[in-house]
């Protein structure tokens, strides 16, 4: 039998406990959608700051090389390298993961030009999906298979997410990774549900995207990332080849040269209010022990799982080391459900038709927070509270 | 005879002139870069702060919904539409401009699927024509056309800079517009260098593009724009098919249906922060009498060009009316004038092989920078200061 006390010790005894200090959250409020939009890490409202009024306000123009803005894309790439197991020079960072997974998508047919079949996963995030398909329309010619025929050896490329966004169900990605390259594929990753909540590693593939603003904490919208192997920069073409990814973008030549390395990779101007967020959280990130945060992510979704119990259906996988950072659960009042959980202070979300989500970002989630929104969660079903009939309004939590 | 005195009477009659207070500019210096970086609006600082300190701290993920985070792409479209000549509806703002051309040429390409020119212009600043390129390059087949050779009967789609950003000259934007339409392409405006300097129209164009950092001084990277006239909202297509531009984003369906209205060329998240900025810079140009910015716009490049004289030769058109609000003058030794200049204060940039640029912001530059800047160039050149050999130095303005 687990107890609040128990839990309690297990916070004490927590290494990862002291960062979650380092983040603002609302009083009373057990935040289980940090899988969605992670807490503001407190160093961010400063960095911000200072972006808008030191930087902007007073180098103005200069701030473009003074401030390192014209840089950002790449030496943020380098601090968040390690998170996804790459090195320096091998991330750029940037734009959105939707725009990311067209660059690399589209970069792989280049480099398979006499394969036209594009691999994806019908139940991956659907942005993943719609970009292929609007790739694949602009193209013409090409068959976009669903993962599930397993069929990979006439194929260009395949993209999937190492986490399942709606069922935490999660790819063994060397395995995956192999298989894709040995039948003459290409294999990019989308890490947007792992980066920040486990130890990624995409070494082996050949493009990974991913978004910053889930367990990485970088504020909503911020910039995305991609991820080119080293063994395709001399080669790979970015499709998208704004005047960032020139050899020379000052030299204003009228043909497009695109730069050695990662940085053939960026694009446009970049949103350099929205990098100063990713800075002051990736400030935090540099300090945290990746083997502790995944070991800690296991235990929180493992004692949620065991706390509910068989009260809810479990989506998630039953073994922790095969699911991410969240668990996902299966009620026929999903969405009534969880409105009754957040007006008690539990705060996850809801995917249609009847998935209840619960992300556990191991920086600032405790094992006690844990506890209480598995115990708020059993009192909302043991006394049916979901069927107060205020709860029937449509919810809208993204 | 132009004298300073002269100068500071017009800015007591300046109808503009409050305007300068909202702004933070640097003591000083008298900031001629404005065409390049908007200078910072009082009312951003605090306007950033409540995005990252109350909505992102405060509300968590909520703030999709309840700080207006997810709609920020169309409410900031339509509060920036009057600028453009555009109604609500028409406009989506995000991304970067080179992303938004993309959108708007693949769209134009797929409305034209029997042209197989793109008509675009040398001189245009290279991001337009890289995209141009990558796209090209992307689907094979097509021939892109300098502008020069005058020909457009067998062209799909015209991509054209109301104002060129070196030497400042405006297109004839109805008159060009209607010749283009005649040939039966279609015309897509890039107005980075002219919005906010004068009053843009660009209602009888089929697509038209922007940046908002430059003359609307939203910041650093601050989000693009991209205008879809109504006629094609219904068959234009966006190729950046993300899943902010779907039907129903939060369906989560396998397969793109795009929304209806401008919504379908949003793409994925939208950088929430920076948006922020622009929310900022779009309250100072609610009250801004756009026929007055013109006005003034013409004054300010007159008076610099009248008192420069003959010192060096104009790059920029003569006439006032044919020219955006900036002035570009030709040197041999551009770079160290350049740098002479910054270090008296004097902050315009440079564009490779010889010309330096003056932008002229209506909204904060008086009349007395203007007689300053002319009166620090004209004692750079008389007294030969840039000859001074730590000029000789890289430059590095952007």
């Amino acid at each position: 039998m687990i107890d609040r006390d128990h839990c309690l010790a297990l916070d004490a005894g927590d290494p990862l406990r002291a960062f979650r200090d380092e983040f603002v959250l609302p009083e009373g409020v057990v935040y289980l959608v940090g899988n969605s939009l992670g807490a503001l890490p407190r160093g961010a409202a400063e960095r911000v700051r200072r972006a808008v009024e030191d930087e902007w306000g007073g180098q103005l123009v200069g701030g473009w090389n003074h401030a390192g803005w014209y840089a950002q894309p790449l030496t943020a790439g380098d601090r968040l390298a390690p998170l996804i197991g790459a090195g320096p020079g091998q991330v750029v960072v940037g734009n959105t993961t939707s725009i990311a997974i067209y660059q690399a998508v589209a970069a792989a047919l280049r480099l398979r030009p006499e394969r036209r079949v594009i691999v994806s996963d019908v139940r991956n995030f659907p942005t993943d999906h719609y970009m292929v398909q609007g790739l694949a329309g602009l193209l013409g010619g090409y068959e976009i298979r669903d993962v599930s025929e397993g069929r990979f050896d006439d194929a260009a490329v395949v993209l999937l997410a190492e986490v399942d966004y709606r069922t935490g169900a999660r790819h063994d990605v060397p395995a995956v990774t192999a298989q894709v390259q040995e039948a003459g594929a290409l294999m990019v990753w989308d890490v947007c549900h792992s980066v920040g909540a486990m130890k990624v590693d995409v070494s082996g593939a050949d493009f990974a995207v991913g978004c910053t603003y889930k367990y990485l904490n970088a504020g909503p919208g911020a910039p995305a990332f991609l991820y080119v192997n080293p063994r395709h920069h001399a080669t790979a073409e970015n499709v998208l080849s704004g005047w960032h990814g020139h050899a020379e973008p000052f030299a204003f030549e009228a043909g497009y040269r695109p730069a050695e390395g990662i940085r053939r990779f960026a694009i446009g101007t970049p949103h350099v209010l929205s990098f100063a967020a990713l800075e002051a959280a990736l400030d935090v990130w540099e300090r945290v022990p990746m083997d502790q945060i995944r070991a800690k992510s296991m235990a929180l979704t493992s004692l949620f799982v065991d706390l509910v119990g068989d009260a809810l259906e479990l989506v998630s996988p039953a073994d922790a080391a095969a699911r991410g950072s969240q668990v996902s659960l299966r009620h026929p009042d999903g969405y009534p459900v969880m409105r009754a959980l957040i007006d008690r202070g539990v705060h996850g979300d809801f995917r249609a038709p009847d998935v209840l989500r619960f992300g556990f970002a191991p920086l600032y989630i405790r094992y006690t927070d844990v506890y209480d929104a598995a115990a708020t969660l059993l009192e909302v079903l043991d006394r049916e509270l979901w069927r107060d009939e205020k709860y029937a309004r449509r919810l809208a939590v993204t």
